[in-house]
């Protein structure tokens, strides 16, 4: 099991054009659209499907296949760590993975504003490609439309995946038993933080990087070793590990104690969640898995898990309860008990 | 076989809401993202899949399954004959049935502008249930992104859908054959007129409605009917008729002799074209399909299209030629011969 991969990121010119921004004839469907799909799409991303140009892609599928779509609006489109390219697909991958599944296609879809930078547009397309080969994960059909200026901002991205869900794979809230533990793969609010560090100009000492990454190895090679021990997974995308924890606990019915110690934030990530006057616990994350364990598992998943490079920082953070169902109780360090509440509204706009 | 099925539309009051319009808070993944799904999506769309509420839905496939995505921008989202909804629903379903596949599951992805009148949400989302009932889809997974004001344009969609090939379905430009007929299903145009007389202000003596429709069975009993005689499908959505035959040529690499005298466009159609300085061959149709059949067959299946409500209107417009690979001759009606061109840009935006 390779458990840290060597990352070797693929790069390539930018091809000639004679366009410097995207205009809306590139959104016509004419000879421009073709021209910027035949110079910078296809030959990034070919393969026998997309070779095909169809109005779609023909696949064999055979058995129980996991689908899921994200739209992708975050701002700014570069970000520490990442860029909408890399996030649109390692988002729908980690969707995938959160069902039990193996990534095996996905789908496209770009709405880009007039004026967009080519150069821009080519730095996206090659993290696009860096993150589908990083994943295994084929771009198998698309779409291009283009809005004029002011009626959308740079560039939006639709994927949608479709994967092999994993043979052992029976997962859910309805799997979900008193006792379980709690775990978290890595360390809290990585993306989130590095999104608003750009947008308010803040600098720390080292530089706080999204978490982007895809998490179905990891995932599978779970399931792989312990079954219908692992009940569920589920990233803590928008709104964080509290937001999910809300929703898991809401569905099985059952109440979540978490330890509040043990919840792991780096320091530079909590000293500027202190200064952004954010809870770390409603901070995205694009990297990162909760998983619902077996209680008699639960010692021996986190040290695998602690074996690969993405969950060295993992920890038991807490046990599903037959008490308070449907509430989460976070227990402070220092003794105290109270009610993690469900925030009504956006504490950070855009973040994905 | 139910040629002209009775359209019994669904309606339902709009629930409460305790807001008016979409705010940055409906896209926080939290409470209010939770209250207005589960006020006003869920119970229109509701299946064994969107109840899961999970990362993404999984599903049991087996054998050749096409799959299809597409960004819908139209503007303004409200047109005659149709809306952005019922468009992102048929738009894709149609995509699937030029595939020779029956629409089975679709996603749904929404891009809200902050602002959006819930009234305006309420009518597309209804247009969208109405349109999956039509088709027989299950909205299966989706995803709700808020943007601020300014930054997109009311509502844009994306939906990627999945469905079965039609097991007699051996269709692409690899198939088709010198000698072949271009066939097109009904009368050019409508869609992009409709959509350019709002946009205009323009009023004519009777309102010319969009073709916006679902065309899987029309398609399916063509397949069922005569298999191999069916070369391939395409619907000549942006770029119109013209677009779509240029590409056919290209990758069939052979030529198209087109019967200008043939080409159904209706009076009220072409007089708008003219007004509005459009060639028909290049306007948008999201109702239309064209097909390339074997010679032989050609005139049995005009018969049986044109059986069909919407292939009233259906005509054999061209013969696929050896000579001059690559390009569309226009006959016309008064004996003259020209090359039909492949426009560079954008005759008309934002139209899908």
């Amino acid at each position: 099991m390779t458990k840290n991969k060597p990352v070797v990121r693929f790069t390539c010119p930018m091809p000639q054009t004679d366009f410097d921004t995207i205009t809306i004839g590139h959104g016509s469907g004419g000879k421009l659209t073709r021209r910027l799909l035949d110079t910078m799409v296809f030959p990034l991303l070919n393969n026998e499907w997309l070779a095909g140009q169809g109005d779609g892609a023909v696949l064999n599928l055979h058995g129980r296949m996991a689908v899921s779509t994200d739209s992708f609006v975050v701002s700014p489109v570069f970000f520490p760590g990442g860029d909408i390219g890399d996030l649109a697909i390692n988002g729908t991958v980690n969707d995938l993975a959160m069902c039990g599944a193996q990534p095996d296609f996905i789908s496209l879809s770009f709405i880009l504003e007039e004026g967009l930078p080519i150069t821009e547009l080519w730095e996206i397309l090659l993290s696009i490609r860096n993150a589908c080969d990083a994943a295994g994960v084929r771009v198998i059909t698309g779409d291009t439309k283009v809005v004029e200026r002011g009626k959308g901002d740079k560039i939006f991205i639709n994927t949608t995946g479709i994967g092999r869900v994993h043979h052992g794979a029976k997962l859910g809230e309805a799997m979900v038993r008193p006792g379980d533990k709690v775990i978290v793969s890595g360390p809290l609010a990585r993306h989130g933080i590095a999104i608003m560090s750009i947008r308010k100009g803040l600098e720390f000492e080292t530089q706080i990087l999204s978490d982007t990454r895809p998490l179905h190895e990891i995932c599978r090679s779970l399931l792989y070793g312990y079954g219908g021990g692992i009940r569920m997974f589920r990233d803590p995308t928008r709104g964080g590990v509290a937001t999910v924890l809300h929703e898991i606990a809401d569905k099985a019915r059952l109440g979540i104690d978490l330890d509040e110690k043990h919840i792991p934030v780096e320091d530079e990530v909590a000293g500027a969640c202190e200064m952004l006057g954010l809870d770390p616990m409603y901070v995205a994350n694009e990297g990162l898995f909760i998983t619902i364990v077996d209680d008699g598992l639960a010692a021996d998943i986190l040290g695998d898990l602690q074996r690969w490079e993405h969950g060295a920082g993992a920890a038991i953070i807490g046990t599903i309860t037959e008490n308070h169902p449907g509430t989460v109780i976070l227990n402070s360090a220092i003794g105290g008990k109270r009610v993690l509440p469900l925030i009504t509204g956006e504490q950070l706009p855009r973040i994905c």
